[in-house]
């Protein structure tokens, strides 16, 4: 089964934060630089990194439930740092928390994304579907060595992940059936809703996405086309 | 004074058709196969090239006018096919004349294109735009190994050159100022449009793009910021 499905992919998409990039550990990082500079030494950078995240799929609701329109994330994820600075009683000045925020375009890839992307490549188109705007997601492919065949996600179809028109307005944007797009996720939810629109779908285990604790939507797990425990595994299971 | 400027530049974008790659030795090779099988061989391929280009503008024009909502280049390419076979009493069936029409995904590059794309990767992140749609251009790119950073463009901003939009929403997709986005292109018109948005400008002199003959917009020639006999001529001359 796996076998005659996977001669119908044309193209594969990768979600980005989790799949590809270690959001947690980049943002601690910088987090605890900017606590460090403003004397904050007492608030737990990784937390702070958690905090975050947790406001990112509540501001991304807004849009999806039509109350706002489509706004890229650098744009979310600066108000989102504003609440949660204030949340901590920490002043930054714009210049500061502009840099800050900006924090999401310099994640760190896991260590085998590179590698692995580069090896799928060499078989089947591979682009970028995640919920960061273009200028973001260029950013970090270009600091971390990650090639892509085209950046498209949220902004490019003006839609976030996971409402169906994300998935199939990318599939048309590519001029190709669901049915031929395969999604390379870390996330059962993710893959869930893109095979409600007929995607295929590969899972990437990343245990260590939130430092260890269980990932929110384990409980969705199913039994994917692909699953693999890294981007080089899953290049050796698909052929790349 | 351009070093002055050079600095200030955060992304170069590329034209595609005529200045990366030569469609016109691509697209009069496959006529000429099409020709041959259909027992055609009165039909002059590059004459035939030349003319399907011509009907290019006329068919952005209805987008660009309004008269029309944004339409992707592989159905207007599919468009004036139709137009022009029917004018030569060539009869393919569906399949023969929607791979015809698909020759536009399968232009070969100009000689220096992708070392020369490759030395500017290495100082500038490097994105396509172009009227091509986002498919058509991602496959170009793949068939011939240049690389980018994004692919945008016509189809990302939903707007053609040489509109205004097409140049100052890119520039707003990059999250950058107009005066900080570069365009590279072969032709002066292009450029000239770009100007007026405040993008820096670089020309690559493509004397063969109309196999010879000289440039419907020769006469709009100016002194733009940059200007090269190839991308390597260029990558030098901008530190690439």
């Amino acid at each position: 089964m796996p076998e005659v499905k996977m001669h119908a992919i044309k193209v594969l998409a990768f979600d980005v934060f989790g799949t590809l990039v270690d959001w947690r550990t980049s943002i601690a990082r910088e987090a605890a630089a900017v606590f460090a500079r403003a004397g904050r030494d007492d608030i737990d950078p990784a937390g702070f990194a958690d905090a975050w995240r947790g406001l990112y799929q509540p501001a991304m609701e807004a849009v999806r439930s039509g109350k706002r329109p489509f706004t890229r994330l650098d744009v979310l994820n600066r108000e989102t740092l504003d609440v949660l600075l204030a949340r901590h009683e920490v002043v930054l000045d714009d210049a500061a928390a502009a840099d800050f925020a900006f924090a999401w375009r310099r994640l760190d890839p896991w260590p085998d994304t590179v590698a692995g992307l580069a090896r799928l490549r060499g078989r089947y188109p591979v682009v970028t579907l995640s919920n960061g705007n273009i200028a973001l997601t260029m950013e970090i492919a270009r600091r971390s060595g990650m090639v892509f065949d085209a950046i498209l996600g949220a902004e490019a179809v003006q839609a976030f992940k996971p409402t169906p028109e994300s998935y199939l307005r990318t599939a048309d944007l590519l001029g190709i059936a669901p049915g031929q797009l395969c999604l390379g996720a870390a996330h059962h939810s993710d893959l869930a809703a893109a095979r409600k629109c007929g995607l295929q779908c590969a899972y990437i285990d990343r245990p260590m996405e939130y430092g260890g604790a269980l990932a929110p939507d384990a409980h969705m797990a199913q039994d994917w086309e692909w699953s693999a425990a890294s981007l080089v595994e899953l290049a050796e299971t698909m052929g790349g």
